[in-house]
């Protein structure tokens, strides 16, 4: 893919451009709902599991990230010229909670919840961080 | 109120300290809450009125700034670790709706608005600057 | 106090009517976000506790409660003709919420939980059955 | 499609049967996240487009509706036993909210919302139904 080019189901007037990355607001939408879900499946999860995967820290944290992506992928939904500031607290957000998923690096659920939510983080990273 | 002092309504485990200014998680919760009742009712007042004030953006700054609210107060009441980010980014979203808000200045609704969401802002940038 | 008087803090065309009872909507709103706290921080309390409190059903019906508290609460902030279907739905929540909150009787925290639930529930069923 | 068949994506367990149809719990999420989606979007084009699509009234029952779905979503996801009555009363709002969206017909836009609505609508219904 050229850089410069725009991905594919850029919804009209949304697109944004940075020098050498290009991203749809249409992807990260995309990466935010399915954060969204992966989270709360995981909490599901991890409460059934029960020990060391349900503590109070790693269910707080699924839950705030679910919260935060749904938030965000709200405000680019909405057209808002908010989305940003929303974007960078996602990608904060999803990075930590990632990283908490990986201390159950031997599960493979965490595992996949850590992965969705690193996806999610480097897209809101991008994202917060475009040209306007 | 002496400097170092703990404002009414600690929740156990709650209190946080800064130097030369304290606050309450509880508090904070509250300036929350407010804000995102003021931002909903003042959606609606918005719409009621047309013009300028039910502008896209004024229109999409509240619902975000209404929800963000919502998110960083629930991120608060689960004890959640990730909750000063919340509050980061809720001190800005806040700032900026006032600011929008503000530029209504001969509307008392808006007047108001704009109140609520900075006593939000300072008071979610307090707490997402404290030591823990 | 007479059939027909109107509580407290009535918001400006919010008022509402009913035979032998009457609620304002900032009276169900206020239950609805006191019940959102509290299935919140009881979440919390639950996970922290551990065993049968921290069961995935009554993890799922706390987090199920709060958002549908909220919800709700948006709904009348908003002026929604749509809110009394929230309403009625958040009153069968609530109910359900506390009674699986109830099965824990001998623990203070889901006690108040379930009564902080209970009175929401009578709250929404009221004002979902209000004539307009 | 033969009646009895289970749509495609069942997530493990969350197959559901009723009489004469079918529909699995990842396809009824599936709906409402696209449900949310696009009364968000609709919203924000109401709002730019202004006039009786701006109504106080058009413009929060697409903020509950989109919420709503949101809340829904989230019960299937957590695996609630409450999911139902959210499915239920996402299957009312949704179907009002299109009824409103169809006033405004020859606008494609507000048809494009009532249509993924009324799906929505039909969906939630059909699982809020189902014996488990």
């Amino acid at each position: 893919m050229v850089a410069g080019a725009v991905l594919a189901r850029p919804a009209a007037g949304q697109e944004h451009r940075m020098t050498g990355m290009d991203m749809s607001m249409d992807d990260c939408i995309d990466m935010c709902i399915a954060s969204n879900r992966m989270c709360l499946e995981t909490a599901n999860y991890a409460a059934k599991r029960g020990g060391a995967l349900a503590s109070p820290v790693m269910l707080a944290m699924l839950a705030d990230c679910a919260e935060l992506c749904q938030t965000t992928a709200n405000s680019m939904l909405r057209g808002s010229p908010l989305h940003q500031v929303l974007c960078r607290a996602c990608a904060e957000v999803c990075a930590r909670c990632a990283d908490e998923c990986s201390r159950h690096g031997a599960d493979q659920q965490m595992v996949r919840c850590a992965e969705t939510c690193r996806t999610c983080a480097e897209g809101c990273r991008t994202m917060g961080a475009m040209d306007h």
